[in-house]
């Protein structure tokens, strides 16, 4: 059984399916209605690079390197000038798949590093095209350098320089291309009878937001609807193209997303978190409960719902026991395999873990879900106008402080009250029963837990994508300027 | 053609359909996959007793009278010690559906006055088991009495008393008594093959909230969801009645609230308003945009979504169109037929229009929508704890201060910005080209609006329900005091 996974950068609440307005998202809400609704579907990070590799480790970021130690609980990512990069002692999917004889590509954002030993088809894909970085620029390839565009092991040209981004009309055709990307590999496995592990990690709604000719202006919620659309419609495109080669019953597809919708660019470059509180950077579920659908037809039931508290983390387990692997013995793995919830409608009992950088900020069990620290930012950067909660301020939770609660940790019922606005009093016996619980949770993971190497302390703008392989066939080498590494700013 | 509303308070984040992260709602969310969800639903007004005389006359409250000018810009409803109601003049749906050979019922809460010239028999219905007053109590029937229960012109018992409601746990089994009302009022109207208009207007969603035994405990929201299921198990039990009697392409029926989730009730006895702002008592998107699904089987095309505007008024215009009858043409009718939008498919440009009491606070024309004044509620109830947004708070708009915009109103794109948290710019040529089309409906409405004498002014402890038509019977007269009528205190 082949497996494919859409990840990108949306809200619980921009599809239709999911309760958004405009319901504009015909092609994700068929996909819910052919196969399986996840609800309380989770992020392992509210931050792109770090979800993206526990998605692929089927590890927390704090185990696989992908946190910062630099300060308390900071959000860090792979920008241009990071150092580090996935470890090679990192098992990823890909690398496992590959002994159960898949071919394997990723179509978009990689994220997990971008020197040469971090390129993904070292750490084993077969295939790749898409961008190390994220798409921001356009820059003056002095200061930094464009991002670079690879096909497999060379860069075939830079963003806003060969692919094109207008970012005063929003214009760009990437999606297209990426559809196009996708289509094409899944006919030639198609074709060869070889299955396959897709990872379709595409970007228009990560800001800045882009759409094709055909789809702006075309949503009632302005450029990044516009965006949504476009994704919507080309998964409609992938799924149909599956189900016209005959492959839809082997092939096991999931959609999901990094963290939530960043509201700090909203309204016209952020989505939507539904009910949830804040956004993307925060441990609100705002940050980390994210859209998700499975679809499998034939196997997963239509129409399905689920409330098993799932994480990105599980289709690294689920997506080795459908290629007939036992997950990695050597190490821990934090993701479960969600068959059994999927084909025969198990719930397993199983916590949720929400950190931020170096630090356990909450913990869910159940129902409850219990903050030990809390911080939205900082009141300096607050005061510059950036606002990971705009319009939503709950006293003593979205706190622009980093508050400590270890002791009497802020609890919250999310069946009853999902916008985390109400804490339950410390006195109840509803609180001291579940906090018994989750403190046991945690005082449990943190025992044994083994933190990995930190992968995102250190900056140095020589490392940035001045000259990646093939620069020199384009004429697009830059020089790089010297050394000098330092410890990256993490503000959040 | 029959009709059938189900009226009661719920948000329109409420329902699976709508995006309720439990989504325990299965009934309503078949009758919208059977029927027409409508994403831009609207009440007349922001607290029950205006929406549904809204509802039942085609006008609005300022209009036909409910509303209150003790005040500027608060809302009033009908407590029991209101001295107005629902004016003779006004004409209200069962009256005219009467003409075409309806039987009327109405089912549970009337709330257009309870004093004997308001009673809902002497206004077109020929049935009514219910409560003139909302379940409030348990009252000592000294200070007030407790709310009397009807069957048609006499009391038949009082809540608390004859008809229990648990407080503590929250047991009471009156979603069930009103259900079985309304499956034997749709039996014997089937078995006389006689049209029927039945208002199921039922109260479990309202504080206090209640359910049955079998529901309590149920719900992963609390004693609130269990409600909500009762009722969505309730709903699903008179569409199957319809559906075995053979008569469901034979009736319309529509689903709805009266106002947005009461969030200083949350989280136990109040409901979600999805991602809109605020809830009941404000002109924010929470407090009046509202959950909405038609059902008519063989002429409602099933899985169908409208942006229609739409408004509980429309439901008047809408069920005299089914009967084959013209809305009276001697008055202002605000409701408009929306069997065009159901049947072929058509959007009606309309405006929206947000009352607040006697002021119109804000207007909505397609994806724009302007507020003239802001207000949430006053420093001084918001300093007792009083608090219609809960954990949201967007400067300048969710103002404790009644503010006046008329000559520069907050604009927002709600399509971009269901939330309403980001007005736009003053100096836009966006801003110019709306507000002007706006402030022109808005004028318009103004030029020709007749205001009904206000209805809500005069409160009287003498006119409660102390000895209500039937009482002798039961021995439940009461004795009632002095008449000492005063403006009504509204706060709000």
């Amino acid at each position: 059984t082949s497996s494919g996974v859409f990840l990108l950068q949306m809200g619980w609440g921009d599809l239709g399916a999911f309760g958004e307005p405009s319901k504009e998202t015909p092609n994700l809400d068929r996909m819910a209605a052919e196969g399986m609704l996840f609800l309380d579907f989770y992020t392992a990070n509210p931050l792109c690079s770090p979800s993206r590799a526990a998605l692929l480790t089927g590890r927390l970021p704090v185990r696989n390197g992908f946190y910062t130690t630099n300060g308390h609980a900071r959000n860090a990512y792979t920008p241009q000038d990071i150092v580090g990069g996935i470890p090679d002692s990192e098992l990823l999917l890909p690398e496992l798949l590959k002994k159960a004889g898949y071919i394997n590509k990723i179509i978009g954002k990689w994220h997990l590093g971008h020197r040469p030993q971090f390129h993904p088809l070292k750490h084993g894909f077969d295939e790749w095209f898409g961008s190390p970085n994220c798409h921001f620029g356009p820059y003056d390839n002095r200061e930094r350098p464009n991002i670079p565009v690879y096909r497999d092991w060379e860069m075939i040209g830079r963003y806003y320089e060969d692919f094109k981004i207008d970012l005063k009309t929003g214009e760009a055709n990437l999606t297209q291309v990426y559809l196009q990307e996708a289509l094409d590999f899944i006919s030639k496995q198609q074709a060869s009878q070889q299955p396959f592990f897709l990872y379709w990690a595409i970007d228009a709604t990560h800001a800045p937001v882009y759409a094709s000719k055909q789809f702006l202006g075309t949503s009632q919620r302005g450029l990044y609807g516009d965006a949504v659309r476009e994704i919507d419609d080309s998964v409609g495109k992938i799924l149909n193209h599956l189900q016209q080669l005959g492959i839809s019953e082997n092939t096991f597809v999931f959609f999901t997303s990094d963290n939530g919708a960043a509201l700090i660019s909203a309204p016209t470059q952020g989505g939507s978190n539904g009910p949830f509180l804040c956004g993307k950077q925060t441990t609100f579920e705002g940050g980390m409960r994210e859209p998700a659908i499975a679809w499998w037809p034939g196997h997963i039931p239509a129409g399905g719902v689920s409330h098993q508290l799932g994480n990105v983390m599980d289709l690294f387990s689920t997506s080795l026991s459908l290629a007939g692997l036992q997950p990695p013995s050597d190490r821990q793995i934090d993701g479960i395999d969600l068959l059994p919830v999927m084909l025969q409608g198990k719930l397993i009992d199983r916590p949720i873990f929400y950190y931020r950088g170096n630090e356990l900020m909450a913990v869910r069990a159940g129902l409850y879900k219990a903050h030990y620290w809390t911080w939205s930012n900082s009141w300096e950067e607050h005061g510059k106008g950036i606002d990971f909660c705009p319009g939503q301020s709950v006293s003593g939770v979205t706190t622009h402080t980093q508050e400590e609660h270890t002791y009497l940790p802020l609890l919250f019922h999310l069946g009853r009250d999902p916008g985390e606005k109400f804490p339950l009093s410390f006195a109840s016996e509803e609180y001291q029963r579940a906090v018994q619980r989750i403190s046991g949770l945690l005082q449990q993971h943190k025992a044994t837990l083994v933190p990995g190497q930190p992968q995102l302390n250190v900056c140095d703008q020589a490392v940035m994508n001045w000259s990646p392989p093939g620069c020199e066939k384009l004429g697009k080498c830059l020089k790089a300027p010297e050394s000098d590494p330092k410890k990256c700013p993490w503000p959040h």
